[in-house]
C-alpha cells in the first residue's frame, strides 16, 4: 500500500493516538492512550502538528462547577493541524490541508454570518457555552476502557488527533509557520482583533490597554497596526513594560507609582484630555472602571477584554454614560474566523504584524504539565507544545 | 424714532421685562419684573418668542441641592426669539435674526466640535453642569431690588428677554413656525438624534423604545426617518399607545401584560432574536438592564436616553458584555446644534418629520404654573408659551 495516497489508511476508522487527558478538576494532566472516531458529516478528523494554551485552559481545568465543565475531558483551543479525513458533507476541506480550529464559529450561512455587523455566529449562539457540537452532546474520544470523553470548546488539541466542526475551521496558507499560526486561534487575534474590528483604531489617535498579559500586547500590536499615535500601557508589573516595547507600546504608566493622582488623571494629562480608546485587559469591573474614566468626554470608546466572573457587576454609574461615552465587549476580538485569521496571515507574512515574539517557550506535548506551570507563573506568553518533536 | 430701525432703543442699557422666577425649591414660579443686561462680548441678548418646557425644568425646579441648585434663578430651555442686540466680537447674528437658543454648546473651534465622532465641546467641558458662562458665574438678570437672579443651562428661556453666549445659539430659517422649532431645543432633538447620530439606525432594522415619554416618542421619528422596519414601543401605560402611533412605532408591548413571559423575551420572539437597537427612554437603570437584554446577541446596542440618579450604578454585569453587546450614552442625542438642527429643520419643512404632534397645548407665558401641572400630570407631550398672545 501506498503511504503517500490520498486515501488515510486509518480512513472510517478509529485512531489510537495519545492525548492529555483533564480526568479531575485541578489535577494534573494525563497523557493516556485514547480512540478517535471517524468524522461525522461536516466534520473534519484533524492531526495535530503544535499546540499552545491559553489562561482559559487553566481557568477551566480547575473548575468544577457550572458550564463547561464535564469531565473527563481534553481541553486545548490554541493549535494548527493537517486534514487527515473528511466527513460527509464537507465542502472546502481536504486530506492534506493545513487548517487552525477556532473555538468561535462561523457557519457562513446565518443572518449574522452575513452581516458585517457581528460575528456572533446565531447558529452556535444557544449552546455556545454547552460542550455540545452540531451533533448535540456526543463525543468522538474514548478513553481505553471504551469510556466517552468530552470535548472542550469545539477544539479539544490536547491530542495528537482531534474532530472538529467546519465551522471551527479555518485553512492555512501553507505559507504560513504553523507555530505562529496556532497564536491565531485564540488570545492573540482577540487583542488584534479588539483593536481593529470592535474599537476601529484610527490613525493617529490614543489608546490606553489595561494589562499586558499576551491578550493586552496583542491590542498595542493591534492599534499600532491600526496607525495609532500614542499607545499607553498601565500594569501594575513594571518589568512588563519592556517586553511590552515590541508590541506598539510608546508610553508606560505604573498605577502604583502615581503618588496621590489617579491613573485615569495621568492619562488625561498624557493625552490633553482623554484616550480615544480604551481595553480592559486584567478581567477585573474595577480595573474597567479606570479604563473608562481614562477615556475621553463625549467621544471615549471602553472595550472590555479581561472576563471577571461572569455575574461580576459592571462597575459603572448612570452619570458616566451620559457623558457620551461608550462601553462594549467582544468575543474573540469581533473576527470572523474564516474572513479574518487569513487577513492576520497576511499581515504576518507581510512582516507588519509581530507573532513571533509572543513564543517565549517550546516543549514537546508530554511536557504539557510544565507548560501549564510556565503560563501559571506569568513566566510565559506563549508556549508551544509540538506533538512530533 | 423711527420703530424699524436697525439700531434697538435699548442697545446697551438694561432692558426692562417680565420673567417667572424660580425663587425656592419646590415652590410656584413667580411672575415678575426683572432687568436684563446688555449682552457682553460673545453674547446675544434675545427677545423670546415662545418657550416650551421639558422634564428637566420640573426635576431641577424642585432640587435644592447638587450642581445647578443656585437660587433664585430663571429656568426654562426650550425657547424661539429674535435677536435684539449682540455684544462685541459676534459673527453671524445680527439684529433681527431668528434664533434657537440651545443648552448644549458648540464652539466651532476646538478639536471635539472638529471631530465627527463627539459632540462634546471641550471648552465646555469642565464647567457644563455648573450655571456658569463664558464669563464665569456673573449673571446678565437683576430682579427689582437689584439682586442676581442665575442663569439655568445657559438659556433661561423663561423671560421676555435673555442673554445666550453664541456657543449655545442656532440661527434659524425664517420659512420655520417657531413653536415647532422650540421643540427642537432639548427633547425631541435627543430622542431623533440618538436614533441618527448615536445609534446609526439603519434602514431595515429593527427598534425597541423604552418609555413613551415626549424623548421616546421622537427616537421612533427619527427610527423611522432613518428606514426601520420594525419599531417597538414598551410602556406600562397601554393608553400611550394610541398616540405613539403617530411617531412611527409599528409595535407596541406592555410588560404588565406578558404574562410569565419577561419582556426581553417577547422582545426576542417578535424579532427573530433581539433587536438591533434599544432605547431606554425612562430613566431607570433597571429599565436599562431590560433594554440591553432585548438587543441581539453579538451586535445590540443600547442607548441610554434616561437620566437616573447620577450615581445609579448601570445594572450590567460581566456576562452581559462578552457577548458582543454594546451600551452607550449621550447628550443632546449626539447632535452638533449648529449643524444638526438645521438639518431637522430641513426634515420638518419637507414634510418628513413630525414636529406638530408633539404639541398638544399652548397657553400665555403668565400661565406657566399651569403648564408644569400638565406636564407633570402626564397630560401633555409639551405646551407652549406664548410671551405675546
Ligand atoms: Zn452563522
Ligand atoms: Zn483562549
Ligand atoms: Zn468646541
Ligand atoms: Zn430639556
Amino acid at each position: 500500500m501506498d503511504n503517500t495516497s490520498s486515501i488515510s489508511i486509518n480512513e472510517g476508522k478509529p485512531i489510537r493516538c495519545k492525548a492529555a487527558i483533564s480526568r479531575k478538576a485541578g489535577e494534573a494532566l494525563v497523557i493516556e492512550e485514547i480512540h478517535v472516531d471517524p468524522p461525522q458529516p461536516y466534520e473534519v478528523r484533524i492531526k495535530i502538528l503544535c499546540t499552545s494554551l491559553c489562561h482559559t485552559d487553566i481557568v477551566f481545568s480547575k473548575l468544577d462547577t457550572g458550564p463547561l465543565t464535564r469531565y473527563p475531558r481534553i481541553l486545548g483551543h490554541e493549535s494548527v493541524g493537517v486534514v487527515e479525513s473528511v466527513g460527509e458533507h464537507v465542502d472546502g476541506f481536504k486530506k492534506g490541508d493545513v487548517v487552525l480550529p477556532v473555538f468561535h464559529p462561523q457557519c457562513e450561512e446565518c443572518r449574522d454570518c452575513k452581516s458585517s455587523k457581528s460575528n456572533w455566529c446565531a447558529r452556535f449562539a444557544e449552546d455556545y457555552l454547552s460542550n455540545t457540537q452540531r451533533y448535540g452532546m456526543s463525543s468522538r474520544f474514548k478513553d481505553s476502557l471504551g469510556e466517552d470523553i468530552h470535548h472542550f470548546l469545539f477544539v479539544s488539541s490536547f491530542s495528537e488527533y482531534t474532530v472538529v466542526d467546519i465551522s471551527h475551521l479555518v485553512k492555512l496558507s501553507p505559507d504560513m509557520p504553523v507555530d505562529k499560526a496556532a497564536l491565531l486561534s485564540c488570545g492573540v487575534s482577540t487583542g488584534v482583533g479588539a483593536a481593529w474590528k470592535v474599537a476601529d483604531v484610527e490613525e493617529g489617535s490614543t489608546v490606553a490597554v489595561f494589562g499586558l498579559g499576551a491578550v493586552g500586547l496583542a491590542v498595542a500590536e493591534g492599534a499600532r497596526l491600526r496607525g495609532a499615535a500614542k499607545i499607553i500601557g498601565v500594569d501594575l508589573n513594571s518589568d512588563k513594560f519592556e517586553i511590552g516595547k515590541k508590541f506598539g507600546f510608546t508610553d508606560f504608566v505604573n498605577p502604583t507609582l502615581c503618588g496621590e493622582k489617579k491613573i485615569s488623571e495621568v492619562i488625561k494629562e498624557m493625552t490633553g484630555g482623554g484616550v480615544d480608546y480604551s481595553f480592559e485587559c486584567v478581567g477585573l469591573t474595577s480595573v474597567l472602571r479606570d479604563a473608562f474614566t481614562s477615556t475621553r468626554t463625549g467621544s471615549g470608546k471602553t472595550i472590555m477584554l479581561g472576563v471577571d466572573r461572569p455575574l461580576a457587576p459592571i462597575n459603572l454609574v448612570s452619570g458616566d454614560l451620559l457623558r457620551g461615552r461608550n462601553v462594549c465587549g467582544s468575543l474573540f476580538g469581533g473576527l470572523k474566523p474564516k474572513l479574518d485569521i487569513p487577513i492576520l496571515v497576511d499581515h504576518y507574512l507581510k512582516k507588519e504584524l509581530n507573532l513571533d515574539s509572543f513564543i517565549t517557550h517550546e516543549l514537546d506535548f508530554t511536557e504539557i504539565n510544565k507548560a501549564f506551570e510556565l503560563l501559571e507563573q506569568g513566566k510565559c506568553l506563549r508556549c508551544i507544545l509540538w506533538m512530533d518533536k
